[in-house]
């Protein structure tokens, strides 16, 4: 697996259950949602303004995407129905096939941008490591049939000890949109 | 990290969350459980009895454990604080020191006993394929910290096509018993 394939078979429509654990409160949250990811230009406006924010990362831009998702969360006691959606740019840029950064316009663990460090293992998963202001989160996402896959989070604090949260997600394509 | 490095850091009592998710049903389950891992002698009655069950396999013995677990699970509407709780024996039969059969004396998809392949990834993530009589599980767990670990399984159908459920755990080692 390399990062254009895993970007290739990532393309679709998904729809996504997720629990997120929150382990000092021993807390269970549950996610239901749609996540879209589709390719987008080189040239797009926001793969450009991405790419000129984080001029200092070196690595060749491959294989942009945008992930949209829409959640129905029961984490809002007061609000059960609060649905939470939003939408992220993703450019990767390769220093070599396997391995490179993960430039995102807006960051997973907090609103900000980030940009990752990302590389396979030998089975095909996706690993991610991306530093935070407060937090650094790992993600891992591997394909268990072709049109399943699971992405798994952990958020460290930054001095990388404390494990704060962590979370699973199980996506399964819908084949007919 | 090789098998017996992982039974090590293993060993202990874990405070584990777990989620169910039931793909075709679109259902969560969430299960709070206590989980000992401790090493039983290779002349225990359970470990000889297990290997004599498994004489056709090949492999050496290696590091031998039990796994105890007491759960609270939300899964039976009827009956919201039932208890499942239960012990296995597990024992590693090793063609090289990161490969080789894991014994199991109580299954984890089914019932019966259970001979399954492992493997270790190159960041010491264990893998382990399981086939049962009407399934193959999938399990991986990794360390993200020395003392937290994670825990998930994908539950396929005989034919590998399918997948029917999949499952996440956060374990949390207890330092004071």
């Amino acid at each position: 697996m390399d990062l254009e394939q895993f970007v290739a078979q990532s393309e679709g429509h998904w729809r996504s259950m997720r629990s997120g654990h929150s382990l000092a409160f021993q807390q269970f949250e549950e996610v239901l949602s749609e996540v879209i990811i589709e390719r987008v230009n080189l040239d797009d406006p926001e793969v450009i303004n991405l790419l000129a924010a984080h001029a200092d990362q070196k690595g060749s831009p491959t294989a942009p995407f945008r992930m949209q998702w829409r959640a129905e969360s029961d984490w809002e006691p007061d609000d059960p129905g609060a649905v939470a959606e939003g939408s992220c740019v993703l450019v990767p840029l390769l220093s070599s096939s396997t391995t490179g950064v993960l430039l995102r316009s807006v960051g997973y663990a907090e609103k900000e941008q980030a940009a990752g460090q990302f590389s396979f293992l030998a089975d095909g998963t996706f690993l991610l490591t991306t530093p935070y202001g407060q937090s650094i989160a790992e993600e891992r996402i591997w394909f268990v049939a072709e049109n399943v896959r699971c992405r798994s989070s952990v958020l460290k604090t930054s001095e990388g000890s404390g494990v704060l949260q962590t979370s699973f997600a199980s996506e399964v394509r819908r084949l007919s949109s």
